[in-house]
């Protein structure tokens, strides 16, 4: 019953194209991949263990005969790589993109592509705070959503067919308007991934407390906001600058809360910090509930474990 | 080799209490523990489950003949309990604490006690984002830091015993003098729960993206963000009303460097995010190296699991 293309090229090899081969390998979703990276090194690595079919040397190599084209470079990079290989894919093949931005992704890939090709942007929300083409791993999407954003005049078979792939790699997919998507990912991922980044390198910066003490005693909290602060920076600093109006939105209606309850603390009203502590934990009742995360104690980490 | 005191009350009765005496037991560190709670819903869970070998319905009844006695409730209730128990103290009994803040646990308990008592203030930098009565097990304190802070005068044996007796308990033992202790916690563990609780209930009051939506998306960065908005409301209103200028000079240098970042977006200064980011994960794995944190993706999160 899986969808199955002739031919899938990967372009960009690191940790979501990797998961997605050894994904298409698990669940025999694709005939061949193919897969290409700017990096001559990263290249090297993916023969070496084996990730792609075929590794190619240049984009436009990747993408001839492909029926797939998936875009998996740093959203700053989508409209130089889409400019590359607009001439050499095939009609009839459907373009899509693992952006984390997609109005801007839309904007920058969109214009370069022949009208005989299926442009369908998405968004596979799966990650972890490694990276690059060895950090890869089948399950990586296993149970987590891939929001499909349908451009105008989309084919509606041809999505289809990209929404039955993505369940077979084990996600769960939902449609979503591109500036929607944008608004959603500003609250649940770009905005929290600045906050944590902000507080580890104010963190770092700290005169009076060293490094060393903040890394030695970070298990009371502290260490939650490294694993995304950990996140690949160049992914990071393009979502950012291509989701710039959604993000700054949202830190804005943070940093108004965060004077809030600075006020509060500072003026000793116990009630507000209370009552603000209380509502935010039914939200987390809410996500073990949807299945998002694990109800054990620190995420099931193991309590001793320095692995 | 363990330190054993005779008799040990544990007032209050929540995750950590309830961990330290499945701790004692696991490390025969105590002969009889007692116990009090204020809630009698809490004591009869306590029975129930067999928390401590015999549970007090006064405070006053727990500590007499106790020659350890650790205050286990929340950091706006310690002076309150201290003076309630301070004419039942044993001489020559050491008066202990758990409370995520020391200099104003010093100024509200201190006073109260007798001269023929130790009072040695302590800190274990362990939890979860459960609480109660129900939610403590033998393991929490294993490998995590237990910060005790002597006061002017402290008894050197008796400080020892009690060191003796975290590291009974499975923890490393540091000394820290109290105002140092509330600034490093300010980094580590207050300013991120607060921040942490803000971003969640941003998230909620949202009226453009629902509940439901940030729910489902959360595994995006988020839900990292809410286990530790979870913690119990009572807590941490009190350590930040107690904690207040340690905790408002951090959010005070976070609003800076988030203002720099947000400052960066909106000019499109991509070398200032690439370089922050880059700084960031430094931290990382020096929390991985030092043992405080699992390297595996997602802290080892089950990819499918909803338990």
């Amino acid at each position: 019953m899986s969808v199955t293309y002739k031919r899938v090229a990967l372009i960009g090899l690191g940790l979501i194209a990797s998961s997605m081969f050894w994904g298409m390998k698990r669940g025999g979703l694709a005939g061949e991949v193919t897969g290409y990276a700017r990096s001559a090194a990263t290249r090297d690595t993916a023969r070496k263990i084996g990730l792609c079919d075929r590794v190619c040397d240049s984009a436009v190599e990747a993408v001839e005969g492909a029926d797939l084209v998936i875009l998996c470079v740093p959203v700053g990079a989508m409209g130089a790589v889409a400019s590359e290989i607009a001439g050499a894919l095939a009609p009839g093949a459907t373009v899509t993109d693992v952006g984390s931005v997609k109005r801007n992704v839309i904007e920058v890939v969109g214009p370069h592509l022949p009208d005989n090709v299926h442009f369908i942007p998405a968004h596979p929300l799966a990650g972890t705070e490694h990276s690059g083409p060895e950090s890869g791993f089948a399950e990586l999407f296993d149970n987590r959503w891939c929001l499909i954003v349908p451009v105008e005049g989309s084919d509606p078979d041809a999505v289809a067919k990209l929404r039955g792939f993505w369940e077979g790699l084990g996600s769960n997919v939902e449609e979503m308007d591109a500036d929607h998507h944008d608004l959603v990912l500003a609250v649940t991922s770009h905005a929290p991934h600045l906050i944590a980044y902000t507080m580890v390198g104010v963190a770092d910066d700290l005169g009076r407390v060293t490094d060393g003490e903040v890394i030695k005693y970070s298990a009371a909290g502290f260490r939650d906001f490294t694993r995304i602060a950990a996140s690949d920076p160049t992914m990071w600093r393009d979502v950012f600058l291509s989701n710039k109006d959604a993000t700054l939105e949202i830190l804005g209606r943070f940093t108004e809360e965060l004077f809030a309850l600075q006020r509060a603390i500072r003026t000793g009203d116990g009630d507000h910090l209370f009552e603000y502590f209380t509502r935010t934990r039914a939200i987390r009742r809410g996500i073990i509930e949807a299945g998002q995360d694990t109800a054990a104690p620190n995420f099931g980490r193991a309590t001793t474990s320095n692995e």
